[in-house]
């Protein structure tokens, strides 16, 4: 992976059209992208974009109205004549195919703008995994022209969570039922929310909740420029987005003033830097374990149980070091 | 991490105490091993169990009531004098500290049982991540004698996943509602179940439900001395759950008989190997990384945005890999 320069006549041709904004092209290069395989890490380091995409992530537990949100939301960047991508990391999204028929209705109108992409994102890990292979398609979507970049993931675990230091506004969807929201809370959804919505405000004890985060983020927040605002919506009705829309904006753009999104952008390539090192020396590495023929013996000790997985990896782990890395 | 032996008096102690069966030490070190630093790696490398427990897991969407199973099972596995670990990564579970009034209630039983160990995972990651941590649990837990590992996941994401790779037998609690758990088969239950259960068996369209897996399972299933059944329980209401515990022993039985047991505890061997080795030579890597004094110029570029992370990336890579690892 490291020494290789190859890419295949036609994956440059696709990437050139991407280039030009060719959505059919930027699909194809997605599929690569998620293979994580050496054409995707060929992909991968031809693509630099500009950094000039507003990205902005959705998260929450499910059943939050996350979609919904994001389908609003598009329409209005539409409205300012954004080009949008869509990202969908939520395994029980509408928009990664799990629709009850309602929902693909309402999408139908974006599916049908050129000026909007949806890519729903199979689920499968890798070194790195789900974080990384967004961020790739992330960065593919910027440098094929989109403005506005919706990430929507649903915060469950670490490595969804994980998701958002992609993005340069993370939103945070709850809905007014206590019980599974405090619990989102703990799992981290706190430290990361730009903007929180409590969404299906409609329901009963909205407004409490409201008033619950706030009192909870003047607790643990930090003093910064920017206030984390606490907004009421219901994304089903259109009630409320218009403004959720507007504090996105805000928020980058006090950001982009104060340096703190360079700052981000900073940290975000520092860390596809340190994936990408770790993917080089673990698959260098691993390379070297499976074809030396003096592990065997040890590997097989602990297949019977002779040895721990941690004795035999000491050992393996002396052998090859000592001759340094194969080249 | 690859050269230490060092473990403190007090964590020799505290292993000592373990291996008798000392549930205070065990839940020390269960925090030690959370951690992932090298006292955890210090902890597990002198853990080698027997390998006799029966490790199984309950994965599923949220609401599957997987937490009220996992109880009703323990009651079961304690009638027939088994002790009992359950292990948590379900953040949205009872189990977890998220419990509503009720479900802490019903639970009590089993926290004031000394047969009975219950321990929540925190969601932090790191390199090789939950799965990884959950395993050194599951191995913390059968080196001080318990016979029957409960492990409870949300079957959302890859990693949560993953986990599973670390039991023997595989229950996925579904309920009757289709939509998300129609999603949720394709998210990669569907390939992972031993044993199907339509939970909430109560609700409209469970009998369906049941059918339709069946039917899914015909389709999908390669040939094998193992039939996954699909069962209809009613946790709640402690329905099913009996012939649910007896299904899980029977196929850790056959497993046991026909050898695919040991073939999935070599497997699992393998995966700690690997686990154990990437992180061995990333934190040599990263380490080398860190104190190399050539490097700083490229990082410095990299953060200006002036060369891309891939291209940073090669060059440190080259840069390093030329002199060999670092002792």
């Amino acid at each position: 992976m490291a020494n290789g320069n190859s890419l295949s006549r036609q994956t440059a041709a696709l990437i050139d059209d991407m280039l030009q904004g060719n959505g059919r092209a930027l699909a194809k290069l997605i599929t690569i992208v998620e293979e994580d395989n050496e054409e995707s890490y060929q992909v991968l380091r031809r693509i630099n974009p500009s950094g000039k995409a507003h990205r902005v992530g959705v998260t929450g537990p499910p059943g939050a109205g996350k979609s919904t949100l994001v389908n609003r939301l598009t329409s209005f960047a539409r409205q300012d004549e954004l080009r949008v991508g869509i990202v969908c990391a939520d395994p029980s999204s509408p928009f990664s195919g799990g629709a009850v028929l309602g929902d693909r209705v309402r999408m139908q109108q974006h599916y049908m703008d050129e000026g909007v992409h949806i890519r729903s994102m199979s689920l499968r890990g890798s070194l790195g995994g789900l974080p990384a292979t967004v961020h790739g398609v992330i960065k593919l979507m910027e440098a094929s022209g989109k403005d506005f970049i919706l990430v929507e993931t649903v915060g469950v675990g670490q490595m969804e969570l994980d998701v958002m230091d992609s993005v340069d506004t993370v939103v945070v969807a709850l809905v007014p039922e206590a019980g599974d929201d405090v619990q989102a809370m703990k799992a981290g959804l706190m430290e990361i929310a730009d903007i929180f919505v409590v969404n299906k405000a409609d329901r009963q004890g909205a407004d409490s909740m409201v008033v619950a985060i706030k009192s909870m983020l003047n607790l643990v927040m930090p003093q910064s420029n920017w206030k984390v605002p606490v907004l009421a919506t219901q994304a089903e009705n259109n009630i409320g987005v218009g403004e959720l829309y507007q504090e996105i904006r805000r928020h980058w753009n006090l950001c982009a003033e104060d340096g703190s999104l360079a700052e981000r952008r900073a940290k975000q390539r520092r860390n596809e830097l340190t994936t990408v090192l770790q993917k080089m020396v673990v698959q260098e590495f691993m390379r070297a374990v499976a074809t030396d023929p003096r592990l065997a013996e040890y590997i097989s000790q602990m297949n019977d149980g002779k040895l721990s997985p941690y004795a035999a990896a000491e050992t393996i782990y002396s052998i090859i070091a000592q001759q340094g890395e194969p080249e």
